[in-house]
């Protein structure tokens, strides 16, 4: 972890040993998910706050539930309803947070870097929740939980992710995670979809998905962030981005046998996939949405229950 | 209840023994909700997500306070908040939700018929909480819990729903249950604002207040849906309204003995009754909304607790 | 407190005495902050409703986190989200959350006397959490707790508010709390922000910030209301406000040694105060938000708790 607050800022913070870890005692919390009373005594009396200054639900609901079910209290701040509005700096509310008495702070943020920021300022635990067009690493963890689930170890295994790189903190996260539990990584988008220094991710990068396709053992499909791209010139249509990048029927046929779909959501059906491609039995989409619950109550677990002994409670 | 999730998406899937099932329960519950401890631990580690499309105070509190009352833990999710400005479907939504871990779906949404879809889509219980000018079954529920509990049995009970039946599913969904469980159900309306197939409600359409008033004994005022009829020509003016179809004082003097008044909330003063006419001894309205999160309690206990004793653990 | 149904709505309803029985308990409930595990059982299974007519988080989470502390069921609702669109009056609203199970409503409206009306109208708890510019009761609470911390008797400690007095209910709370323990009040703004009726406040009035500074054992700096002061003429610019009664490095130094600088939040650093001026070790800006769970514990405690044995059970 990055520093002694223990906190989660890229998924660069973890080593291979410590998101084996995670990935350990997520299987552990994964089994208390599928219980009846899905919920252990484990955080009683600790405050964990989402300070989310974008909208999501998937991912605020997915750290909301993580929190409870390990029996810690839940504060949900969205910068709508915030002293944002009346002028307050990320640092002040964030520290107003911490003496109140939280634990740990889920940091949602447009600009990239905000939740690196904030953990230099204040002794707490910081989760980046995504941090603009920079990190997810908390996606990162559960892709590769989901992942490895599946396949044992990502050693050698290629994976591809398809689509706009530019605006994806997921495909940033996911190839430095995915590069680090040694896949073979290769990024592929239309040129004017990447971002410059996409170098410094480590991976390979394609614009010809349909090359690509045939060695790839898991395709991982990239929302269009069509919210970021209102004035955009990266392409003359979502049409033209569909014939060369989006996942078609006729392209999820020509997978090599046992390849993965995966996609972080919210999908848009009918762009970056064919409608009824996300149902195909090679699709691990739910089983994402299901890890993503387990790898953050692992998380949660690693950085505030540390000091205590190392077995997960259940 | 409809199908092997156990949902409740309209007043029509439960019979009347199921219903008084329900108020049996709803009973017990009522107790615990005057006692000083008001919690007890049926639905501990369960899930119930409130999933609402549409804005509402009284009815996502109610169903919050009635699922932590039973322990269970509580996921608010707004459509302003929600992955729906980034264009997820309402499919992939609920399915992430319940990938999750959700156990029930508490649904409101604009469009009637949403939650009887959603119920067909996915494998858990869904609770429609709302769905546009089509269904309200909680409401009827309640409801008929609080008559039942003044009156005894409903056989022969003549009930008016009056005013704005058009845009109003809390006059159908309590129109089909009243009738199910014996009531003599009598729809009060200016010609405008009955819906096309009224018929099927299985109830007598009356224009004339003055007329019915001395025979019921129950008058169910409907709440003047203004935001909805923004651009209508349904009515030249609101006062027209209140002349013909308000529960005025003078008219409530008119009401017969024991008769007794009905409102869901919220109420417009001044329009479908007059400013003191809900202080009346007759006004059964802050019962109905007490009864509604035991009724409440009760559902989920029924919908959620199932394959275990049928007594309430109280 | 104001009536038998045990309300907090003006730092009025408490005598000195009161003021120091719910500070020694927010003492013991401090010490609970501190812990690792920082909840104790005891309003189990009340409710605690959190109506908010006007944004906040830091008042908002604060007694959210207390009444979690203490182990309450806590409901948020907030006017967007609430009935007021559909037209229901503050009277009803509350009605509806009382008759659902409510032991406490935490208001905060824009109007000036709304805590008070609701008071009157229902038979529950009632607690002021700001109206208007009125009054903000659980304010001066804690920066009475606060300042009492570090000084032990305020009996003499003389106070200055410095800034825009006019629409400061935390200045009219403090004004009419800190005398009440004794201490010394001056109110120090430019003429155009004070209001009309300051007398009625019993505190000195001062326009030169320079001549009171050097006696001043507590400063405490007001926010400057940007947002209600849009169209306002009361200054010609912020520059000036800082020129005359902002509390610049150079200012701070010539503060008595031992003073001690306050302030309510959100700051508007640059404003009101230098932007490193909230850091030197004189201020105990975050000790008010660490101490404001701890009264808001207490406060619940005591309202809430009565008829029970005195001693805080922890």
């Amino acid at each position: 972890m990055s520093n002694e607050a223990r906190s989660l800022l890229s998924i660069t913070d973890v080593g291979r040993d410590e998101i084996e870890e995670i990935c350990a005692a997520a299987s552990s919390f994964e089994e208390i998910g599928e219980r009846e009373i899905k919920k252990v005594p484990t955080l009683r009396g600790r405050t964990v706050v989402n300070l989310f200054y974008e909208n999501s639900t998937r991912t605020r609901v997915s750290f909301e539930l993580a929190a409870k079910r390990l029996s810690a209290d839940v504060i949900n701040v969205s910068a709508d309803a915030s002293s944002v509005k009346k002028g307050e700096s990320l640092r002040d509310t964030a520290r107003t947070l911490l003496a109140m008495g939280a634990d740990a702070i889920v940091l949602r943020h447009p600009a990239a870097g905000a939740p690196a920021l904030l953990a230099r300022w204040v002794d707490a635990s910081v989760i980046n929740a995504g941090d603009g067009a920079h990190e997810h690493p908390t996606q990162a963890l559960l892709d590769i939980f989901t992942a490895r689930k599946r396949l044992g170890s990502l050693e050698g295994v290629r994976i591809g992710f398809v689509g706009d790189i530019e605006h994806s903190r997921v495909a940033r996260s996911g190839a430095l995670g995915f590069g680090r539990m040694g896949a073979d990584v290769v990024l592929i988008a239309p040129p004017t979809m990447l971002p410059l220094g996409v170098d410094a991710l480590g991976a390979r990068v394609s614009f010809d998905l349909d090359a690509e396709l045939p060695e790839l053992d898991i395709v991982y499909l990239l929302r269009m962030q069509r919210e970021r791209h209102a004035t955009s010139d990266r392409l003359p249509s979502e049409r033209e981005f569909v014939e060369g990048w989006g996942l078609t029927r006729a392209r999820a046929e020509r997978l090599r046998d046992g390849a993965l779909l995966m996609h972080a959501g919210p999908m848009n059906r009918g762009v970056e996939l064919d409608w009824d491609v996300a149902e195909l039995p090679i699709a691990l989409i739910t089983d994402q949405v299901t890890a993503g619950v387990a790898v953050r109550m692992a998380l949660l677990y690693t950085l505030l229950g540390a000091g205590q002994p190392a077995e997960v409670p259940v």
